[in-house]
Order: structure tokens, then sequence, then C-alpha cells
């Protein structure tokens, strides 16, 4: 379904692109304005008549909006369908769920990989800088045009979770409950050493032609699948890999050469290549550039809690995992602390897991539990039963 | 100055490489020879009349034999002199130290960059993989060469105390004292799967030519940059890189691009481009393969003990930094574990410090007092005083 700026109805809300018009352009942090806009999205069960259960939903880095339905390109099952399905913590019985493709992503959404219509060319560079603060301004825009005044949760891991934290900040009274998971107030020295690296891989690529490979009809392949295999082991603990896969080898003994011998080699190999298959390159250079300039306090004087002080109505709740060494829990502690001095009510969690900070993504009882009972009080005060 | 396995004298022992003769090949671990083996080495000071006072100094992954004395191609001071120099732990006024660049590597000893003569091109990779027993071996056959019985002690850091363990295995009788330092006994998934990175960064570099680029007048150097990019990052602890950048920027205010906008994305991309000035992309290759492949435990059943066995009479040091995430203490731990367990005498320290894996290299006090107390120690017990 394509939205033409059209009277949003809830006959079409399964999903689509809402196509904003020229005169509602996105205001961006750099000072620049991006139009036209457009922003995919999908949505799972159906907005009740008081307009009070709808749940946005941010995705991390890589993600999109296809939550909890089959992907279209990899035919594999949603990101977060242990979190939303029937009888799950956010259920399309009695939720109506959002979720976005953020501004500068590549399915859907305008990014560096869509045809500017001015000239009929992708954008490449020519596609401006984007924030975190952007992507949230563009999600506000479409939940603003789907009628609604008030989020019952805005729920997000990793970038997610810095995306629920610039929500309180920059739209506090359009939340009910905001969830933070896995997140981090800013990115780290070793946050942007990391996405310099994969960064430097895909542009020292040479089929990034600058960045402007679509027109050359090629693709940085190798880069990127080397800035997705770097990522990747942020994303998992040393115990997680350990215990997956130590020092297995893929066959009987050692090949005494560069072929794949340990499995964590090749399942290191196969993460690169099926992200390359999903994944723009450009985009891949917007989005963790967003990340590093991601440092909520600097616009407040470096004081986080003031960043929170529109937020007191607002109930959180901040999980952490004990084996994540990307966003520590050092950092939600963080940010309770100044959720606290902003005189916000947060409940915080650390979860006890060996499975790094991809294990908002996977089976763990105790996140599930934590979600799950926040949400049903919140539902609670908020009357949704 | 070169010798053709010449009888070795006091009066040139500063250095050179040691050419040995066709028919004292290298022995290799995957059951291979290789020859004319030629092995790199840098000494300072004089090896005493009763040759008991040499020091073996074993140099880490992207390290070489300019220990102590000025580069000659970056121009900088020796890796240690921190510690190899007057008044210092190692002192070439009393001790005689020894440091070979390790086969495979790229200053001087036999390696990938090396000419074959048989073909009169370089081996590239018709060299064969290496492992640290092997890099161990050509060793002791330099220290037999120069007619060393038993050193004083052998020493390393990284990959440098790997080869220390490896000498306590394989040539325990000809050691008086062993220092690891940093070190692990094996390396682990997330070990292998840092090095796997590097190695398909070099390898997706069109430059690297499927490992010919001497052949084509070529070097991988962007791919090169990026390994060790990802590498540096892993030698740091995330603390030391909050201390040295947090989130400074390089200029007044973002650049809203990909430049380098902040001083640890500069500092990275610096350790890259002058790595590669130093380094040779193919050596980088076969050296973190033969990281890989340790496990010295695996020679022995896997119970790492039993490699210690013939040990007992060597006095141990094991020395690791508390914030060292890339070889940890629980690795260093694991070590003394097992000498324990042989009956070998082992003290063992952790340094409280927050410079990471690459504290060994740097000014640190507590540190430079364990390798001096232990060595005095030492010296006493073999009447070096």
């Amino acid at each position: 379904m394509d939205d033409t700026a059209a009277a949003f109805t809830e006959r079409d809300t399964d999903g689509g692109t809402w196509r904003f018009p020229a005169d509602q352009p996105l205001r961006l942090e750099s000072g620049a304005t991006f139009g036209p806009l457009e922003i995919a999205y999908k949505t799972y069960g159906r907005l009740n008549a008081e307009k009070s259960n709808a749940v946005l939903v941010c995705h991390a880095l890589t993600g999109d909006q296809h939550l909890a339905s089959t992907h279209p390109i990899t035919g594999k099952p949603g990101w977060w369908e242990q979190v939303v399905g029937a009888g799950l913590p956010l259920d399309p019985e009695r939720h109506f769920i959002i979720c976005t493709n953020v501004v500068g992503g590549c399915m859907g959404s305008s990014g560096p990989a869509s045809l500017n219509p001015a000239t009929g060319q992708p954008y490449g560079l020519s596609f401006p800088m984007i924030t975190i603060a952007d992507m949230v301004r563009a999600q506000a825009m479409l939940i603003e045009a789907m009628g609604i005044d008030s989020l019952f949760a805005v729920v997000g891991g990793s970038m997610g979770g810095m995306q629920v934290l610039q929500w309180a900040a920059d739209y506090p009274q359009k939340l009910f409950s905001a969830i933070c998971i896995a997140a981090a107030p800013r990115h780290s020295a070793q946050n942007i050493a990391y996405h310099e690296v994969g960064r430097q891989a895909i542009m020292a690529d040479p089929d990034w032609r600058g960045g402007g490979y679509q027109l050359a009809g090629v693709r940085p392949e190798k880069g990127l699948a080397v800035a997705r295999m770097a990522a990747h082991i942020t994303y998992l603990s040393e115990a997680a890999l350990q215990r997956k896969f130590g020092r297995e080898l893929q066959r009987d003994g050692l090949s005494w050469g560069f072929d794949a011998d340990f499995q964590v080699e090749s399942y290191l190999r196969h993460q690169g290549a099926s992200f390359v298959d999903r994944f723009d390159a450009n985009s891949y250079l917007y989005i963790t550039r967003a990340l590093d300039y991601f440092d909520l306090a600097a616009s407040y004087d470096g004081v986080l809690a003031e960043a929170f002080r529109g937020a007191r109505h607002v109930r959180f709740c901040v999980l952490s995992f004990s084996s994540d060494w990307l966003y520590s829990t050092a950092e939600s502690r963080d940010i309770v602390r100044a959720l606290n001095a902003a005189g916000c009510r947060a409940s915080f969690a650390e979860i006890t897991t060996d499975k790094g900070h991809d294990a908002f993504f996977l089976e763990e009882p105790a996140f599930d539990s934590a979600l799950r009972g926040f949400l049903a009080a919140q539902a609670e005060k908020r009357g949704l039963a």
C-alpha cells in the first residue's frame, strides 16, 4: 500500500510506504531539510477506538520494519517474533504495533539508495547526514499522520533504545511509557572505533566507487561483508562464542591454509555474506555515523538528566544484559541515574545471560518476563486491561 | 652482518641474518620442511664466558627483532626500550639479549615476502604454513648455532608469551627461567574471529592478487590497514580509549560527513596507515594463522599441565594486565594452574592497569617492578649477581 499523505484509516494499516508531500520535509539536526520524505512501515494489530494501544518499536542498526512477519528479501522470520505475537509481550490482539524503517535505511524509507526525484538517480553520498533525532522526528511525523496523539509505549533495543531515549527527550508529551533495552546515552570511543573500522572497510572496496556504486551497477560486497563481520563480534559475548564454537573445526584436522578451518570462521563468513544480500553499503555508512554522533546529553550542556525533564509522567523501563560489552550495564545505569535525577519513574533490570548484546533478539526467559511484567502493569494503568 | 652458518664469535653478535645451510632445514609442525632458512636477529650486550647470561626475547604479532634500538624502517625507538637498556630490567651491561624476527615475518627472517632461491621469485602463498612451535624451533636452531646451551631467561608478551610457553614445552632443558606476559595457552573463538576479520579484509583487497601482489608491483594497503585498525582496538582497553579520546573532536564541530570527526577515528586511521609501511600483508596472514592454530594442550591430549612436565627445574613468572580483554587474566591463571599441576615453580601477578593488552609496551611501574624483582632473584640463583 502506498499512501500519499492520504488519510490514514484502520483498514490500511498493515504496512506500506508513507509519502509525505513536498511541503512536509524532514527538518534535520544538521540544519538542512530533506524532502520529499518517504517512510516505510509495518503494523500488526488494530488501533483501538480510544487510540490508546499504539506501540512504536524502533529497530537496531541493521534491522528494519519487518518485525514479526517474513522478511521480503531473506524469507526469514521477523527479527522480533519471540516478543511480538499472540500471547507474547507485544500482542497484536491487544496492541497496535508499528515499526518504521529508519530514515537513512534501505528497506523503503528515504535513504542513500533511494532515487532522488529531482535527478532520477540514487542519492548516494548526496543524501544528507541523519541523526538519531532525525530518525525519531520522521517517526513522529508518521505517528501524527496516523492520527495517534499518544503512544502506549515506545520500545527498542540497541540503536532502537537510543531512539527511545530521544523520543523521551523530544516528544515526551506523546509517550505513556518507554522501554530502553541494551542501549547507551552516547557512543563511546570504542563504539566509534568499531564503526570506523567498518566504514573504512566499505570505503576501501573499489566497488564502493566513492559512494556511486549503484550508477556503476556494482556493490562493495566484500567491504560490507568485512564491516559486518567486525561488528558481529561485538554483538556476541566471548562466552557465547566459546560455548557455540570454541576451537571446533569445520573438518577433521587443520587445512594448513587460509580456508575456514574453525567453525567460528565459517560462521562469521556466513554472517558477512548473507548481510550484503539485504543491506545497502551507503546506508551502513549513514546509520553508523548517526550512532557515532549520538550523545543525548550534549544538547543539554552535558547533563543527561536535563534531557528527561519533560518526561516525568512517562513510565520508563531500562533493561541491560550482563554479558553485553557493546552497550554495557554501566551505560544503562547511567540512563537510570539520569532518569532518577530528572524525577522520572524508572524500573531497571540487568538480565543475567551469557548471550551478549544480541540477547534481545534471542530466547531469554528473564527478558521475556521483564518485558511482559512492565507492559502488563502499564496496560492496567492505561486502562487497556 | 651475514653469517653463513659461520662460527659465532662474540665480536659479531650485534645482529644480522643467520643463513642456515640447505642441509639444516626447518622441520615444520605441518610435517613439511622448509629451507634454506634465514633468521634475522638483533643482540644487545655480550655473552659472558660461562655463556650463562643469554636472554631470548620473543616478539608479538607485529613486532620484530628491533627491540631496543632505532627501527630501520620507521626511525622510531625499539619496541621495548622501557624494559631493555642501562639500569632497566633487561640490561645489556649484565645480560646478552637476543631477539629474532619470527619465521614467517617480514623483517629479514624467511617469510612469504622472501625470495625463493629456487625460483628467484617471492614465495607468496607458496610459503609453508608455520606455527608457534615452528617459530620456537627456528629460535632454538639459532641459539644452538650461537653455542648457547642454556638461556638464563626466555621472555615475551602476547604472541611472545605463547612462544615462551612453547619453549617450556619443547626445550625445557635449555631454560633456566621463563617469563610469560599477557598471553594465553590457546587462541579463543573470539581471538580467531578477530583474526579472521583481518584476513578477510586483506584478501578482499583486489591488490592482494591472490597473495601475488609483489610480482604485480602493488600492495593491499587498504585491506591491511583495515585489518590493523580492527586488531588495534583489541590491544587497548575501553577505559584507555575513553581516557585518551572519549568523544573529543578533531576540529570545532562535526563535519556532517565521513571525514574523521572524532580523534579516535583519526588515531585509528593513523595506526592503519603507518602499519602498512612496515609490515607485509602475507606475513600478517601467516602469523595470525599461527596464532589461531596455537593450542598448547592439544598436543598433550588436552591436558595443559602435561606440556610442562619436563620443566620442573624452570622458574616461571606469569604476568597479566587487569584490563587486557584480548588475553585475559583468567587465561594467565589457566597457565599458572597448569604449571602448578605439573610441579613447576611459578610466580604470578596481575598488574592493575587500565591500559589494556598493550600495557607491556608502555610505562607501567608495577610491571617494571615485577620484571625487575623476578629477574634479580633468578640472577642471584644463577650466580650472575
